[in-house]
């Protein structure tokens, strides 16, 4: 990857299209401690022997590669360039003016994405290895949204099917999000859903379910499982995913060398952990090797403070229908109250992160249920910088917000850089909500 | 400005942040017409007379400006790197593909603005001008929200205070919208309002009024006014606002140089005509210099086909409060059915496009005002290059597809360039009640 020599004369720093890197950094490499290896648990049939048959098989190979370079084909990088990458890395001088600290703020504005986040980097090339592997249809499940819209989006990329399960509670409400995911061609059931056998026997019970991420992860295994030409698709918590993010980082790493600056403190908000490993795990390469010193904080929400957890073998999904993962979890049957930042409402931190928490790299802050302080930080970022996060962005604004007050009582220099995932367009009722005197 | 000399290596072709224009192009220079000058009506007080006291000084000076050339003040252009200019030309590799068309087709991507729109270019330019002045307060009006939204936002980057009237009928429905403005920290009142001595009047006949934007403009132009301090702004129609928008097209031709081609066709709906203009001005200059032959077409709504009404003096709103102003118009007071595409329900075209129109330089299709050819175009458009237009942007994408489907029939190679203004993801609604099919 070349560094680009143009100098920078704003606070907006951008690569060139063809400076999209060319390998994603694969952590597995270099982590400081052994990745624990998924386990089947004592009961019931082998998780382990369904991967192969569900997974995605390039997928599945990057899940445990141990080359520290993958290359990225380059119909990816060019789909990634259509979508907008490399994305802007900005310095925030207006809202280092407005809260008076001597911080340096940057963001990476990865909400300039067609669906709004930061899902499609994962979503864009997991249909191009479908597509490679000759598959006509993926299955997936969402909760709060944007995954299914993000691989609607990268399936109608790929001319490749999409069935979506989607929580019964949220399909029924988030009606703009389920029209868009039809827009681009998939299909949207909501879930316990006719389709499946799953699905069949519970609304036998009640044709009203309410359904649980945990039910919709059942049907859309099951989908795969039974439907010959059709893979499962997961945007979030596996290692595979995490390798798609770190494009983030990798041209963030570059856009710094742009700026003249590298950061001292990296924030973002932590669900599954996509968001936050993508962001930060290149950075954390130059930690590893001692080149660098570099403070992680993953903003979390008091409901669902997964990093807080205990570090054991878990569930990744309510139902227990996957393999026992190595994580810090809070349990894979706790109850998690509703927020707005609904993306980050997930019990446990993926594996390859969980590692790097346990070996003491990275911190968390977890903010109180009512989203009052989060939403208000977003408020004060819309006011100086002019875009609107989504609600689990918001956290990541908080974050930076909070940290670089502390710089103005101690007079630190330091340099914060966070990440917006996503925009907030289709989530003003969060806004709305939480700051009444928007209404 | 110098031409980026790197070579484009994908579909995408992109300026960097130091490329953004230094200068808007004012097409009063080159004119193949004299353009009519502004006219008071036989009757009431002088509407020229009030147009200093309440209009923005460096607005009013552009708005009969001579030079060809005018600078971009660096603030602005600052601002305009901020707000993500240069926005990326798109090659639609894949559009062309599912059209099976010969057509080379290249679309603006306007959308990727804070607020969504291209309205924050005149909007930014005008909050740069009014801070200048040393005033404190802006006031406007609007009617489907774009425009407001972008004030809103431009008046948070100059800390200037911000008092929007907006059509009563549309402010009770566009909640997100008015959330959205509010957030920026505007005032947003639902027009009649009782601000204003119009508004009460109006609200003591009927204290429901659904207001018009006649009204909403007489509101804004009565609070600018009467308060020192206070200036009005207009974010389409005017010369000074087209010259703004010019940006687009500018940077548009560099990125046709980038990619070694040049349009025979360009396409964008119209309204008012800022969208349009802003596209298609700078490529004009070309045509009226006899460089090159451009075929420009409009794309309208058979509800508002101002393009089609009379060449002759009339009122720029409702009420007739403002100046008379030569424009091609159906008639200040013509009832036009609401559409989906609300941005493009205008009773006139600008003087500066009409003098075009009228030496014959401007072609437009109109549409029928079910909207569902356009919004079975958008479709298309979304399925083949994944970003979602605005209602009104998706005309601009019906009259590239369906001039593209000709060079099918005709087979000729035509380069066919398009504008997308604004993104649709506040305005789901409009999709979901034209398309059945993805409810």
């Amino acid at each position: 990857m070349k560094t680009s020599t143009k100098k920078a004369m704003s606070n907006v720093f951008v690569l060139p299209p063809e400076e999209v890197p060319k390998k994603w950094y694969n952590l597995i490499a270099d982590l400081p401690e052994p990745l624990p290896p998924p386990m089947d648990p004592k009961d019931g049939p082998s998780r382990l022997e369904m991967l192969p048959k569900i997974f995605l098989h390039e997928c599945l190979n990057q899940e445990y590669a141990k080359e520290r370079w993958i290359n990225i084909p380059e119909p990816i990088r060019e789909l990634y360039m259509q979508a907008g990458r490399p994305r802007p890395l900005i310095r925030a001088k207006r809202l280092e003016a407005k809260l008076k600290t001597p911080a340096r703020i940057y963001y990476k504005t990865e909400f300039y994405s067609p669906t709004g986040s930061h899902k499609v980097n994962t979503a864009l090339a997991q249909c191009y290895y479908a597509q490679k592997q000759g598959l006509e249809h993926l299955s997936t499940e969402t909760g709060a949204g944007q995954w299914g819209t993000a691989l609607a989006y990268a399936c109608s990329m790929a001319d490749i099917g999409l069935t979506i399960y989607w929580v019964r509670a949220v399909y029924q409400w988030k009606q703009d999000r389920r029209n868009f995911m039809k827009l681009y061609g998939a299909k949207v059931f909501a879930s316990p859903s006719k389709e499946t056998q799953a699905g069949q026997e519970l609304l036998k019970k009640d044709p009203n379910h309410p359904g649980s991420l945990g039910i919709a992860v059942s049907e859309g295994m099951e989908h795969a499982a039974t439907r010959p030409g059709t893979a499962y698709s997961l945007g979030s918590v596996l290692n595979h995913v995490m390798l798609h993010q770190t494009i983030i980082g990798l041209e963030t790493q570059e856009q710094f060398k742009l700026a003249g600056d590298y950061p001292d403190l990296m924030c973002a908000c932590l669900g599954g952990g996509s968001n936050f490993g993508g962001f930060t795990i290149p950075f954390m390469y130059d930690v590893l090797t001692k080149k660098k010193k570099v403070k992680f904080l993953a903003a979390q929400s008091m409901v669902a403070p997964n990093l807080q957890g205990e570090f054991r073998y878990d569930f990744g999904d309510h139902a227990g229908k996957t393999p026992l993962l190595k994580m810090y979890t809070l349990g894979h049957q706790v109850k998690m109250a509703p927020i707005k930042g609904d993306g980050i409402r997930y019990h446990a931190c993926g594996p390859l992160l969980s590692v790097m928490r346990h070996a003491g790299y990275i911190d968390t802050i977890a903010y109180p249920a009512d989203e009052k302080h989060v939403f208000d930080r977003a408020k004060t970022f819309v006011q100086t910088e002019g875009f609107l996060p989504a609600p689990e962005s918001a956290y990541s604004v908080a974050a930076a917000i909070d940290e670089a007050l502390k710089c103005k009582e101690t007079g630190e220099e330091k340099c914060i850089a966070f990440n917006i995932s996503g925009h907030g367009f289709m989530d003003m009722v969060g806004y709305r909500e939480i700051l009444k005197e928007i209404e």
